[in-house]
């Protein structure tokens, strides 16, 4: 197992987003409600850590699938995000980095996810354009790989964007 | 628009399941947190209705993917469950249904699904045999398809079920 790739003052993808973006039921720091995952580069890969609560189960000691596939969904779309702002020249914390969200997902659950342990989500890019990325992900518990996941991620479309434009981030 | 599919008296899938199996955080009836959906046999099409929550977004004014894919993933083992139960001779409500949990799940989004409308789920079985089933589902809002998802659904494993075995349904 690696380190944390997570320090308490390092700024994670979804930190960036302007505060209209910043909802997400998965990943936003301003959804009270939500799951607030947050990814980091870690070398070439992308990293993010979760630790499901007690009732985010399918039967009785393992993991919920729709929630992995929720937690897959907002890891790809911030390693989206990231990896096209790279590749324009802009890193988290320098400056905003574009939204992607979900064209499609695929999950494959290789075993049974165990309740308990923290997981460890990585993401890799297996294309990464302006408008579209392809996000590769894996979801282990306790050092076993036990969900691999596809994601192909695009641009925010108009019709997505707040009436009145992107405003700052507060944070 | 069809009319409702699940009058309140009517047993869902999931309302089958023993005690053990009914804490899944998509569907189960004893999960306090969850999301309790419900689905019913509508002619040879099964249905679910969900009004997603305010908080359940993904940018403001649309649902959030990964819990449409969270839906998805409930509806199509229910899904399964009720489609392999009626080839063995079981209907909902008449017998034990068998579970199911997901091998793979695929979900196409379409186009974004707005916030606030009740969510219009239909599943169609691909293929059934006593340990796998192929589910198709749909998720419409106002009338139209806005996600596409295709689950391969497989019997719940020997590793996944509760030491003591089966107890009752004491819903």
């Amino acid at each position: 197992m690696r380190g944390p790739p997570c320090p308490p003052a390092m700024k994670a993808f979804q930190d960036t987003y302007p505060d209209e973006l910043a909802h997400c039921f998965g990943c936003g720091r301003l959804n009270a409600e939500g799951h607030h995952l947050r990814s980091f580069w870690d070398g070439e890969e992308t990293a993010a850590r979760f630790t499901p609560k007690p009732f985010h189960l399918a039967v009785p000691g393992f993991v919920n699938g729709g929630l992995l596939a929720s937690l897959i969904d907002c890891h790809a779309t911030g390693t989206a995000a990231a990896a096209a702002g790279r590749a324009a020249g802009v890193e988290a914390g320098n400056g905003p980095l574009p939204r992607f969200v979900t064209a499609s997902l695929r999950v494959d659950y290789l075993r049974p996810t165990p309740l308990g342990p923290e997981l460890d989500l990585r993401g890799r890019t297996a294309s990464v354009s302006d408008r579209k990325v392809v996000v590769n992900v894996t979801v282990a518990a306790n050092g076993e790989v036990t969900v691999r996941g596809e994601v192909v991620c695009v641009r925010l479309p108009e019709s997505m964007r707040p009436p009145g434009g992107f405003g700052v981030n507060t944070r």
